[in-house]
């Protein structure tokens, strides 16, 4: 079949939108798909079951609701509150506790709880929204994220941020994820340090009963959003997390659900040649053996579009990179997932792709719309070049035998954010069936977890030790072994590391004979 | 060995500025240490061969004179005459052509010509400089970035930029670099249609009587900085590439080349164990056998090191990613490169790292000193959580038999961010002596240049046909055949796609019963 046959055979378009995705560009034929039936038959059904609202995350035994529950989100209650609570906080009936209305809305979450809004906010407020005055904003918040547990983050914040003015959106599913945990208290105290009453600056989003609803609701914050226990964090864009920062930034969410459920439903196609979702996890599945031998790499050519690949990073590695599959044996899978933006990427690591490792897909995405005409004096426009600049990297990366895929969205905005989105949420939970795992827990991040408390008990007990001890004089080795830690030397010397440039109590010189670090603790 | 000694042996640490790099996390020993001698003998010999100014990059014909040109540079006139430059824009000795004072910086360039000084400006000045008061920047300007040819990002700009106040600084080497050609013609004509002199608010960086040379001089310009012809894009930032933008944003470049020239010596070091260029070489060709097996994956425990991974991912990808090795044999070398930062990245695809593909090596940067104590009500800090999320991770992925290397900085600033850049340039110019490739040119991006060019001449031709043919209505293919072009349907039907969203004369259709668009052309 020549390329043009193969392109209109390949392309799946979907009329109303003009949202379309082409797998000419990727190395298989007919025979590879057809091969796959028993795989897809398996994910269609399973997908079914997800949306009939079965159990789906076995491990943690919960339903999987994502899907079907932004079907309805738009006339529930829930929907209706947030929508009211922002128009109040833009008309200045809901204030802070010394009277000026809100401009600025700070997320502290992390995971889904920041990427989700960070990618909406540049994709739709674009790069510079902070920088517009409040007429220009239409009364809406600039927006903050707090997504670490780094001081500097938190003191970058605090040069900028005016508390009086800043509602403070607090996202935690369990209310006990440390990162965010530390941010809100580090913000209580900054804002009683301030005389002011953190409780009427702040919001909750959060399940119900957990730590931080019970705390939320004993100090009486301004408010408590529920969460659904059955919506992971990486799939949460959708739902009451994407929702409120969202409606506080002038973004049309009911628009954005409107593109998810659209992309919901044509990726409910039976046949599954005519099913992108399908489609698309077929050819990560061929591609990478089913084994994710190949990397994933995301190519937006389009600026607002930068954090695309953080984004499916999360939800595709987080989701496929599992140990065990659902029978309990050890699979070690996943699919490698980075990119940032083209054209500018073919100036930094497209060198690689065009020549280097043959160990990947693109994955194009072209905005066609521009977002204003620049005439060059050429008779192009500026967007005339970066179109040419993805046809023409799409085609030399072809003449070298590499793989593409090309995703064409008429133009950037909620409803096509939306329809990308879903169709990479729906692509995973379909490759994950096709491997046979739980694309819907995350058991690494709890073992890491119980590692990082292990250091910080291990902190503790050598506090406990070293005022007993102090002063003392030596390298890691000799305070470990002081201690009765000799095992925990290496352990040791980075809370002593730590220690030697934040305390007052603990220094260090480096010994050149030795070659190590001699610790003093007063 | 054990781990204790294991991290004794093989940690190297510079006593004077307490920067350390640890290799224990990493499967070798010392026989495989041993077995890279001839080519450790090698690269020794080629490194001097750089520094000695010979040719280095045989394609291009030049010298590499990034690690050599920065140990004299303050010295140099024009180091000199960018400071004066600087101090007299702040002072507003040099102002606009109306008269007002310079606010802001716009810089136009793409690869190392961005992602240098977007590196050096959030972790300098931190992720809000931009929307700091002129007195809390200290008479520096705000800095903006034009690294596309994205109509969006060139509107957006225009929404935040005052033209009378803002420093327009082109850089390109040759002046050709379409891109930010695209952006400099966007940008007169601005200026010209809002009656302003662009010449009077603009400055270059490029080789002397380069095309932009020839612009800039012939319009008479604010200022032409020349840059030196052997210093690629991608190992720029020591150069008047970063220097600029570093001396108008209040960046200290001078405790930066300090930074990078105390790498350069200590990795000059000609024991190759004590030498940390040799020894990251080393590492990475063992762990990818020589041919980039493994992905290296980038985790700065650092919100702003943020922008690390983006580029070190153009330094090293752009420069291994080769087809060809210096003899002329078929290669396809490469190494991938991605990561954000930790701890946050452990919500996102540390997942994968620690229960799915074992294919990777994770380099981790912890910055020891905190920005700010700020007190968790537990005995902890808001840093020690970030220490033990690091070590937590490190401890999980090696209880799992997976590769890690530590990188420790005493703080961020920057003279350790000038030590990170050096040493990742110097162990990507030994590890392209290990594989024998010329890490200095990249002819994948001319390669991909000329495609670009093939697609806008077709464009030129079509639109020329469809004034002759126009009206008509057709499918991409008839269209094609129409113009005399069948063979070129999917690139018509992309220049089409194009065109009915951006032109007046061009609108489609979607026909569902034969699943193409029908374009009409007025």
């Amino acid at each position: 079949m020549d390329w043009v046959a193969r392109n209109s055979k390949y392309t799946l378009t979907d009329a109303e939108s003009g949202f379309s995705i082409a797998f000419a560009g990727m190395n298989f034929n007919d025979s590879d798909i057809d091969a796959l039936s028993p795989l897809f038959e398996r994910a269609k059904k399973e997908v079914a079951r997800i949306e009939a609202g079965e159990i789906k995350n076995p491990d943690e035994n919960r339903r999987v609701t994502h899907f079907t529950d932004r079907i309805t989100y738009t006339q529930s209650a829930l929907y209706a509150e947030v929508e009211d609570f922002a128009e109040k906080v833009r008309s200045g009936e809901i204030r802070g506790a010394t009277g000026k209305s809100f401009d600025a809305l700070v997320v502290n979450g992390i995971g889904g709880s920041a990427l989700g809004p960070q990618l909406m906010q540049f994709a739709v407020n674009g790069p510079y929204w902070n920088e517009f005055d409040r007429e220009k904003r239409k009364n809406n918040l600039k927006l903050y994220f707090l997504d670490n547990t780094d001081s500097a983050e938190f003191a970058d914040l605090l040069e900028v941020m005016d508390p009086e003015r800043t509602l403070q959106l607090v996202i935690s599913k369990s209310g006990g994820t440390r990162e965010t945990k530390n941010n809100m208290i580090a913000m209580e105290d900054f804002y009683a340090s301030n005389g002011l009453d953190f409780a009427k600056f702040a919001v909750a989003i959060t399940m119900k009963n957990s730590q931080l609803d019970q705390h939320a609701r004993s100090n009486k914050w301004l408010k408590v959003f529920e969460m659904a226990d059955s919506i992971g964090g990486r799939t949460s864009e959708t739902s009451i997390v994407g929702h409120v920062p969202a409606a506080l930034t002038g973004v049309d969410f009911k628009k954005f659900l409107a593109g998810a459920c659209a992309m919901d439903s044509w990726t409910r196609n039976t046949q599954k040649t005519a099913n992108p979702a399908m489609m698309l996890s077929a050819m990560w599945y061929i591609a990478g053996k089913g084994k994710g031998d190949r990397n994933m790499v995301i190519v937006p050519y389009s600026d607002r579009l930068v954090l695309l690949s953080r984004y499916l990073q999360q939800l595709v590695m987080e989701s496929l990179g599992k140990a065990l599959d659902l029978d309990g044996k050890e699979v070690h899978q996943g699919l490698n997932v980075f990119g940032n933006k083209g054209g500018t990427d073919a100036h930094a690591f497209i060198q690689q792709l065009n020549d280097g490792r043959d160990d990947f897909f693109a994955t194009f995405i072209e905005v066609l719309s521009d977002s204003k005409k620049i005439a060059m004096g050429d008779g192009f426009a500026m967007g005339d070049y970066l179109h040419g600049f993805l046809e023409g990297l799409s085609a030399a990366l072809r003449g070298k035998g590499r793989q593409t895929i090309q995703i064409k969205l008429p133009k950037l905005d909620e409803f096509t954010l939306g329809q990308i989105i879903a169709l990479y949420e729906r692509a995973v939970a379909v490759y994950a069936e096709f491997i046979n795992i739980n694309a819907f827990h995350q058991p690494g991040v709890q073992a890491y977890k119980l590692a990082a408390n292990g250091i910080l008990e291990l902190a503790a007990e050598l506090n406990t030790s070293l005022k007993t001890l102090a002063p003392l004089t030596g390298t890691a080795a000799d305070i470990a072994a002081k201690v009765g830690k000799a095992d925990k030397t290496v352990e040791i010397a980075g809370l002593l590391d730590k220690a030697a440039l934040n305390s007052e109590n603990v220094s260090r010189t480096f010994d050149t004979t030795s070659g190590t670090w001699i610790y003093s603790v007063k």
